[in-house]
């Protein structure tokens, strides 16, 4: 596993650990000034931007983006529906590789308002999938498929364990020229809780799946199914753990920090987040 | 799939839905009256009261115990520990023996309080599960390992899919003489979304290893991780699928209604929470 301490410049931050506030090239200058080597911003964080002038302010701060966040859900009750969500990350996929994004994260979606058909939403996330993939192709950004905790099953995510997001990407893209394009976003939060997470992280690994690695913290007790996440080293998760099993299967991209905190965090100055995510990642992850 | 219509005595209360509030005589007279054909009860209603006559309370009311809650977790943090939490599993399958139960309803913990050993965790609830296994063929009870929702994996559970229950199952009992001894309790809310759910639920139902199935509803929002399930109908999770599904593969036991709702059916008069209860098994389930 790499040693962290010293070593910022493998780490990333993920915008929404600072709640997405200020302008993002506020945010920008402030990550590279705290000695981080990425960012991955949310596609909120360009609204009304010129996303080739962010791009240029990120390499200028010397930063790479170590993820664009994140997909239009991908289910809905209508064909029509299902279009336009398709048109919209589409669309996304073009900003991540003006921004030149390690990869498009997906957060697939589910139930769309009314449904208990699990089973249909899934199989709408496989063609959309599909669909993106052609356009990602042609585009030369990879998609990385972020399964979601199961309790964000009825409404970010029907994609839930990384297994399940391994046997999309396989019936997908089973025999990639070359590298893949479609691959996972591991974030622990999501998936420390997997009995076949260690198993599941080598099968992805082998396939050079892994795009992308997350750390923030499981609480005890957790307030809220979203935006009670803690920062690494305030729970139980056993990150070291994780982030050793994700390199040693050959993973070697940024370790980037994603807390969702409106109790915490989101409270204090960005710079302080910011101080506290530098110290944890060189002392427990 | 058994027609649920007319038919409450397929039907089983278990005491949590109403809050554990009242004495235990008064909640078994109340779920008799309104035609239900069974009741679980906590460790915590027989405190206190003498378990023969409970039981016989029971028997006399026309009801079978579908099941007994639950174990005590079996981690701990140390040997001690691990011992006094056998020592309390072991005399609950005694009482569970007396009231005549269908199982005792197997939570099984996990990290104890420091701990982020996950690993530990479950290889201490192999071992647990092994020892109250022996306790539970001398005394002629079953055990039912109830897999629990991924985001109880940190306190209640580190148990957390059908599939990993069923393989513990059949780790610790592979070759069972007659019927299993070991079993699972499936219950919708803690498995609903699981991409592979339907395959488990043949699998366990191959191996005669159903022993309860247990109804409530994913509530969007879910405001609270323990106490915000929801009545039968009320959420979003196909109850007909799963029912069928387990039916299908052979379960012919009762259908158990479990709702923790601090905010909502547990603020209401008990046999406003039953009449409901009776009227969605009836026309949701």
């Amino acid at each position: 596993m790499r040693n962290l301490d010293g070593r910022l410049e493998m780490c990333s931050i993920n915008t929404a650990t600072l709640g997405h506030k200020g302008p993002i090239g506020d945010t920008i200058d402030r990550v590279a000034r705290f000695g981080f080597g990425g960012i991955c911003p949310w596609r909120r964080d360009l609204e009304g931007q010129d996303v080739a002038a962010v791009a240029r302010r990120i390499r200028h701060a010397g930063l790479k983006v170590s993820g664009y966040c994140r997909s239009t859900y991908i289910p809905a009750a209508t064909k029509a529906g299902f279009l336009a969500n398709f048109a919209d990350n589409r669309h996304a996929i073009d900003q991540a590789a003006a921004l030149g994004a390690a990869c498009f994260v997906l957060v697939v979606g589910s139930l769309p308002a009314g449904s208990k058909d699990l089973g249909d939403a899934r199989i709408q996330v496989a063609e959309g999938v599909g669909l993106m993939l052609e356009h990602a192709r042609a585009t030369g950004m990879r998609l990385a498929l972020e399964p979601l905790h199961p309790m964000y099953a009825n409404d970010r995510s029907c994609l839930n364990t990384l297994a399940q997001a391994l046997d999309l990407a396989d019936a997908l893209e089973s025999t990639p020229q070359g590298a893949p394009t479609l691959g996972v976003a591991v974030d622990v939060y999501h998936v420390w809780w997997d009995p076949d997470l260690s198993a599941n992280i080598k099968r992805a690994g082998a396939a050079r799946r892994i795009f992308g690695f997350h750390v923030c913290d499981w609480l005890v007790p957790t307030r809220d199914l979203l935006t009670d996440r803690g920062m690494m080293g305030d729970g139980v998760i056993d990150i070291p753990l994780i982030r050793g099993a994700v390199e040693a299967s050959g993973y070697a991209g940024q370790i980037e920090v994603e807390i969702f905190s409106d109790r915490d965090w989101w409270t204090r100055p960005p710079d302080e987040t910011l101080s506290v995510c530098a110290e944890r990642l060189q002392t427990v992850c």
